[in-house]
């Protein structure tokens, strides 16, 4: 399933991605965000945070009412995301991040950003909320937290043109060890970062 | 233009609303939806806030791959939201809420919440977020901030099978004054409820 934009996200679309999920994740068939939203559905589930993802937006163009059923969207399309896909609250601070993932081995390709979501997530900062991006490198089988910063910096330096080579998100960013439950805990980063690393999550 | 549970929620489709918008909406011909989303954009322009109210949530069936042209979605509904409608960051807090509309005089039907989204307001407040709903009442052209504790306990003391009283939304909630640039100055309550009252909005 690939997004109009050569952006790959994962699961869209319940129903339709069988064969793809096959195809592109390795990883006992779970696809990232599917994980992420299972870790999501694991932290609110335990009384740890409220993230969700964001829906799809779509613009909408004609919709039919057929009788005795319920409206039904027959023509419309994918909308580019302004924001970001995850956003939220933990411990009374904003949580907002993307969740990117790729095949590549040594590099993440910066075309997968927008110039709107890389000032989101300034704005974001602006607000004091916590920003940043979850990496999944599924041939590697690596995830990294990546600091917002780190991103808009690397995006403004190269005009948005250049690839994110994995040594910089490594240097700047923190693996995320994959557990059993919750897969991705990326609070414990944020634990670390921002709240003095006292916290359980 | 009627959402398929009974909702009637603000333009939803851009170009489907102009119709709909005049019937509805006396207050110069814009909606609450529109009148919060710009309220939203002046707080993002002015660097006060970052909120945005989420995308309409879309069970995706059927896409068509038309060539040399975008993916068009050919068949999709209408889903149950199961949070709220605008989320955001303000002064490192997490904002939440819901925006609401009658025609009614003297009372907010209840069946305009959905069990889950009193549950989301819910998980959001033990989290320490801001949770509130903003209600219109658009032929006495007053709009309402409503903290959520104060729905969670009306629609949990009444099985959620009561319209709440106009009575009671004055009693617990503050009148927003409509100016003129922000329409709707929502933020002005929450630093009065939430940061002291020391803050500029």
């Amino acid at each position: 399933m690939k997004y109009p934009n050569g952006i790959r996200k994962s699961t869209p679309f319940k129903k339709e991605d069988s064969k793809n999920k096959k195809i592109n994740f390795a990883n006992r068939g779970m696809s990232f965000e599917s994980e992420i939203n299972a870790t999501n559905e694991y932290y609110l589930s335990h009384g740890i945070a409220v993230i969700h993802k964001k829906p799809t937006p779509i613009q909408i163009v004609k919709v039919d009412y057929p009788r005795r059923s319920r409206a039904k969207i027959v023509e419309a399309y994918f909308k580019q995301a302004s924001t970001t896909d995850f956003s939220g609250v933990y411990k009374g601070r904003y949580i907002d991040f993307e969740a990117k993932e790729t095949n590549q081995l040594t590099t993440f390709p910066m075309k997968n950003f927008h110039e709107h979501q890389i000032r989101h997530m300034e704005n974001v900062r602006n607000q004091n909320g916590i920003s940043f991006v979850l990496f999944h490198f599924s041939k590697l089988k690596e995830t990294y937290y990546l600091d917002s910063i780190y991103l808009i910096s690397y995006y403004d330096s190269t005009d948005g043109k250049k690839s994110i080579p994995l040594s910089y998100i490594r240097e700047h960013g923190y693996l995320i060890e994959m557990n059993q439950i919750p897969r991705i805990p990326y609070l414990k980063i944020i634990n670390n970062l921002y709240l003095g690393g006292h916290h359980n999550e």
